[in-house]
């Protein structure tokens, strides 16, 4: 993933199962935590979405490979990269790797809301920003 | 516990750690669906306090003695004690046993919190409740 | 979904999120909690598979589409129909509704796997049940 | 708290509730990702204690008294210190710290086992590294 954003998690007890290995709806949080500080990149953190543009970011819809299983202590990555910006909604990938291994494939989409829970647009000048760093990931 | 509330607990991956066990932040979870439960027992769930009455019951300390450790598949059951009522606080006992055997026991104290945040008696009729469930568990 | 396993589940304070509504990953854990109480009603519980069968069944894919929200003291049911019996694999459509309202919908594949971390072939005697289990989804 | 290891903390959604704050349990993920990462800092992290040494550090006992609540995007730190160095147990004062506000304040009481889960001395080598720090964390 050229030009993704990179985000480091360590994996703790709380992460793992009685497999010995990360439990398969943690690696969601993973995700969030990574899509979190991309927005916070920009300025776009959740807090400030909703008290200065009344709208937060929820997730749609995701799908997930689980590839190889991650384990306690494991020093890991999610690469976080925007694919799409519609008028309402983002697509992203995010993998999560441990050195060049994919661990697993995520694929998000986003949708704009309102705080009453309505779709919303995008406002502008964050659209624009997240335009730029669509931009930027294609351009490698 | 003579007279407790007694709540079920069924241990699934998401409750378990690498080390085979419950992981051990997951029984105040246990603990406070068994709470939930209890006070819906008596018409005052959480959602229901907030709307009708403007208040939470909080969290303001716990303590848990861990002494067994319970593990995959388990069968559990939490048993909640009121052991005494204020006017602001409540004070329980929570053991989650395994047949006879004692897996934790915890001791809470909650407080009543308006929903801005401050402290708050708790209203009347609710502690009519509470001082009627006090009393069967000490008539024992 | 006719003929789907049907499993409860009360929307607690650990399931929700700052938004108010139950936390995206979230779905996963009632998912999983579903699909164990439905192999549970084949007599193949986790624990079970793995000291008898030495074999678990692990999530190899998922994917979740959020429809609405989900939120405190909710009382959900967790729908979940077999699709496909592969030689070391399954295939599950899981719903989550509230009522007659689709919450979320999930379509999960699992893949049977070695104590050891390979992949194995779903042991015959379970992947008789589970092609019953199948057809009496499809008799409807 | 003098000579504290201190370790910070983001705040993410998946550690809140609807409440819009930290729910209580997560205040104890919080914590033992920070004594993780001053095991760690010992060379004593979980998986090579079980590796090496064949012993793991259990939570015996836990108190939790909650202070403040603290918010979605919070920065907090988990300041976290020795207090006294048994022959199988370790006691430990943690705080939750927002800025210079008190958030939680946490004991807990670690006992060293054998992985066949019986209570176990301290080995040796180990036992030397708590005692430097715990004569760090006095020397102040």
């Amino acid at each position: 993933m050229n030009n993704a954003h990179v985000f480091p998690v360590r994996v703790y007890y709380e992460d793992t199962d009685a497999g010995g290995v990360v439990y398969y709806a943690n690696y969601l949080k993973f995700a969030e935590r990574a899509r979190t500080e991309m927005l916070r990149g920009l300025d776009a953190e959740s807090s400030r979405l909703i008290e200065d543009e009344d709208v937060v970011l929820a997730v749609h819809h995701c799908s997930v490979d689980y590839l190889k299983p991650a384990r306690l202590d494991d020093m890991l990555e999610v690469h976080t990269r925007l694919t799409k910006v519609g008028g309402a909604s983002l697509n992203l990938e995010q993998d999560v790797m441990r050195g060049s291994d994919d661990v697993a494939r995520m694929k998000i989409r986003l949708v704009c809301m309102s705080l009453s829970g309505r779709s919303a647009r995008i406002p502008a000048g964050l659209k624009t920003k997240f335009n730029n760093l669509l931009n930027s990931n294609e351009q490698v």
